[in-house]
């Protein structure tokens, strides 16, 4: 497949999962600087690895919430918290990953997760 | 509830995820020096987190293969790859969730993920 | 012992260490969300392994002050660092952790831990 | 050689790649209690290993962004694309470090580089 | 450009970096199992990234070798090593990398690094 | 003072630590190639860090540990569980170091600690 269909389907595929106005300001924020990062993340991310379709979105949601917590990339949990909402994993299920995450990476990263998790349910109007 | 039943009822699933001998040869690995932290292992790992029920044990598992794997703790990933097949995870969700792994914790660590568990479904008889 | 027990006296431990208003400050910026892992912070944590006594309170948090700083977790340093002062740990005992953090971890670790104690030493006065 | 002739000769290596008064904010930070990690920075960072001359200083530069981008350290990590523009590097250079840790540690760890990047060049007056 | 022209002429430059005997070895490592993973690698980090013309290749594996060593990946700088010499960085250069290491990852990092590069100079029988 | 001097007095002090054998071995390690490594962890760690007198040297073993463990370098903490043995810190001590590590950096760190510690325990003919 050529490349640049990779990244329009990708493309297509991050703005279902995040909303067409959260991604365009994410690829917007470092002009043009930021665009072979932008390819990378359109084309290889969403248009190659994000298309598989043996895990349904929800639980590649909350697997992405589990690795972003547990290699302590806030912004990036951030943005997956937000995925997981949209594609339909409940709070009680968020909950499960960020407790396996205080057991198995340690209090201060879940309380980390904690912090950003109830954040992004404000803002969802979920709490 | 007491931690002792607590425990016990920690102590029973983490056999059920992982085969009874498995388990054994663990948790005598450090004799009574590891007895406090196996006590943990069970009591508030096994007994605690994972007696929740949001999420089926096939999801956890694949949760607790993404965080390893993100946090480079070999050994602990090989332990949650077999619970992973022990579940009835396929190959292909894992290997989905070690994709995801690759694009967004980098090359390397997908590298030793894959590597485990390539070794673990050889022990498992599925390649 | 029962976990509600544990519960109780690791909160007790908790606000000794760390002062009432600290503590219920944080058992509550998650709200209902936060429950489960308050109870693990409480019930695991305090009313468990800190309970534990070959150490002098003063020791645990050198450790711990040692521990979050090695792991960069930014938030649970100060907490610990706050904590240390609370427990009659001298400002040189505390520099010469983050001295070795300096050379064992790097100098990067060691400027942020070296920001973050001259912000507790300035809060409680002693700078 | 003695340890102050070293810290001299690294304060002044130090001044030339960062600027004479951001290195001068950066010493008084933490004011006495951070004297002594000054004076490592100084005496066996810039007054030992920065001294050796296998490397260019704009190789080191691109090392050092590379290194810290990929420890997760944003703080250094801005320092350091300060003194790799300093020190003659161009965009197109640093993208291309930046472009090799996206691959190899990560698009999170990606993204926040970009973004400290594109904060410098701006304060650069480079775009 | 066609993925799969950029996986080819990817594992062509692969080939060209570390010999073809050790790319065969490592791209047949996984089996099946391992073939998406090997077309991020060809396509994505060689056919793409590694493609940029902005800096030497000596250049990038020196950062390469700084990236994985501060990221605690002991066999991907291992790779990155044998390419750096066969990329003709020299000992020296490489020695300074791994001393910028010493002092901005700390020692146990650099301990890591210069066991696994004294092993690799060894092979290549450079010492 | 003399940065030689410095590395004197800080091989001394090293040599007392974890034995003359012990260092004797790691300082060889490398060979020429390692000589500068080398020169900074007896000058400026042991010669300077270590030498520092705040803290009794079982303090800062103690301290060493849970920053070596909660930064996951093995064979670090494995010399430093060494020197913690050395210095006069009893099994007890070590373990509640290792209890506060399994909840604040999680299970499979303080697997891995444990492990290694039983390891030295059983070299030092402890248990």
């Amino acid at each position: 497949m050529d490349t640049q269909e990779q990244h329009d389907r990708g493309l297509e595929l991050r703005r279902k999962l995040f909303g067409r106005e959260a991604v365009e300001m994410r690829m917007n924020a470092c002009g043009e600087f930021g665009k072979p990062l932008q390819h990378i993340i359109n084309a290889y991310a969403y248009g190659d690895v994000w298309q598989r379709s043996a895990l349904p979105l929800a639980t590649k949601s909350l697997v992405m919430v589990g690795m972003m917590a547990a290699a302590g990339h806030a912004n990036e949990l951030r943005v997956h918290l937000k995925g997981a909402v949209k594609n339909g994993c409940s709070m009680d299920e968020i909950q499960e990953v960020l407790l396996l995450l205080t057991l198995y990476c340690g209090i201060p990263a879940a309380n980390e997760a904690h912090r950003i998790a109830a954040e992004v349910f404000r803002e969802e109007k979920l709490i």
